[in-house]
């Protein structure tokens, strides 16, 4: 987060690329002082991040010892070749991108109409086209899958996100940058283009 | 890792994805005692995970109090919706993925010939139509940036990958996801199958 011209504040910007955005992957220590991670399935609910798994994994032994957890999900959008910016050194060459970092204590969550209510949110956001009964804690065959299955819940104590769309680069130097990437002109390309356009300081100022 | 059945222990089919991959999330352990993370851009070469980066930033900060890293990369495949699986409830949706993750000691790389092997390999793979110069030290204007950026290798200490085509479902069920998968027919889907096809026993007998 050093590099404060990429932060990106704007709380629905982050929610609707938290709702974009299908996995992330959780960072926990372990009892054995090295580092964990492990890539999860999550939704985004009242500025908590929730995921789910099984009672036994690494990570719900991890986080009965040590609850903090830190959750990070990524994009990427358009490499961008050196040659726009320099002729010669390979240096310039990167990367446009989107992450969301979140920082908070895990807690296992008991009730299940909050279970219900969440994996609802999972299930809308994976399996939008329906086609399944409602979960309801009321209906014995949901009430025991609900009780079976591990839901984590991380309340947000920090969130700090990044969208890196060329807002380092100076005007001329940004104008290379798009037109290059209009002459490649592949799908994510256009989709880079346009987040440029909306986040980069010169062309608002244009 | 508890689940034996989606073990890939194929050293070609690791590195192709690992090839494949232009970014995953390092973990960290925090002098605060959190666990940090970062997605990231890498190269896999001579069994070292290898990333770049400022010598400032908050990763070399970690590595330099505990050099323990966690390096992993998924990509996902179909979601697998509940119906394919159960009329009625939505606990089997699912989603089939590749992940790899890496355990290992981080060390900075100090020799500019090593930099310079490792970046040219880092342009391959992220700028494979070149338009640069060959990444030489004796070059003054490269042995400058070289000497600029830091180049950080985790040495693999221990390396688990979990392809997920579901090895763990039974012959019928098996038909049945394909099936639906063939009449959703997304680009995904096609690529799925072909993996399902690839790493599954059910089909690997028939």
């Amino acid at each position: 987060m050093r590099r404060k011209e990429f932060s990106v504040s704007e709380q629905a910007e982050i929610e609707s690329f938290l709702a974009e955005m299908t996995y992330g992957f959780l960072a926990t220590a372990g009892e054995d002082g090295w580092p964990h991670i492990k890539a999860l399935n999550f939704v985004y609910l009242d500025d908590a991040v929730y995921f789910h798994g099984s009672l036994a994994g690494e990570k719900m032994k991890d986080l009965k010892t040590d609850n903090r957890a830190t959750f990070s999900v990524a994009k990427e959008y358009s490499m961008i070749p050196s040659y726009l910016l320099d002729p010669k050194l390979a240096c310039p060459a990167t990367v446009f991108f989107k992450s969301v970092t979140v920082k908070g204590r895990a807690h296992v969550v008991e009730d299940l109409q909050e279970k219900a209510r969440v994996f609802t949110a999972f299930m809308k956001k994976l399996q939008p086209e329906g086609g399944y009964e409602p979960i309801d804690p009321a209906d014995p065959e949901y009430a025991a899958s609900l009780r079976s299955v591990a839901l984590v819940k991380i309340k947000v104590e920090d969130l700090s996100a990044k969208f890196k769309f060329g807002q380092n680069l100076k005007q001329e130097t940004f104008g290379l940058v798009m037109a290059g990437l209009e002459n490649r002109g592949e799908t994510l390309d256009k989709e880079t283009i346009a987040l440029m356009e909306k986040f980069c300081p010169h062309h608002k100022k244009a």
